[in-house]
């Protein structure tokens, strides 16, 4: 399944080049071309769908041990994974994609902020109980 | 294989409490107490390892189906799956954990900078073509 207007679907299948790195059945990796860091590269399902929750199960199984082999080979000791869901999240081409951004040092690679807030220990098990009940 | 000194090795074997939303043989899952927005829950392998590349495939199959039931069950729709190695790169527990990290709006959940370089195209292919020699 893919979709004809997506940019990833056409990288997959060779229409747009890419700085391909390994595919097989599933899934494609390639280098980010605006890179946070060296190294900094993606690994997508072939199976087009925008956000991980659209993907089925079976479509993911090769995109973590994928995601290992990049560390591997690009020497990553310290690293971030991730996969932004929708536009608010960061998200800016519509297909899943994981990335991998090796953290070199403290300027480059992918800067967080963690607006953590002081669970309320009542709430969140109210909380864990509903969403519990919902898998 | 698990670690005595890990708190979530003792999280998964019951001896520190937790929120607990799910586990199979493979994986556990819990909600975060200190969230970043309502929702925010970690999914973990049960074999102890720091970093991703530490993690055996074999262990590794269930985890993003698991995110995927995390995501269903608390009805996020925009969201944030961010796996950190190495304490440069934000990890405080040193046994691999996917945040899931709902994005209601702006202010709440992850916050991200994004410190994009524009790719020098000959390098990038120089190194495409080195990292690819050692996949």
């Amino acid at each position: 399944m893919s979709s004809a207007a997506c940019i990833f679907c056409k990288i997959i299948k060779g229409e747009i080049p890419s700085m391909k790195l390994f595919e097989n059945d599933t899934v494609f990796a390639f280098l980010d071309i605006g890179p946070l860091s060296k190294g900094h590269s993606l690994v997508i399902p072939k199976y087009h769908g925008a956000k991980l929750a659209d993907i089925p199960d079976d479509q993911l199984t090769d995109i973590l041990p994928t995601l290992k082999k990049l560390i591997t080979a690009t020497g990553a000791t310290d690293y971030n994974i991730l996969q932004n869901n929708g536009t608010i999240a960061h998200q800016q081409v519509h297909h899943v994609h994981f990335h991998m951004i090796p953290k070199p040092n403290e300027t480059e690679g992918l800067g967080i902020n963690w607006p953590a807030t002081e669970g309320d220990m009542g709430k969140l098990q109210a909380l864990c109980d509903d969403i519990k009940s919902r898998i």
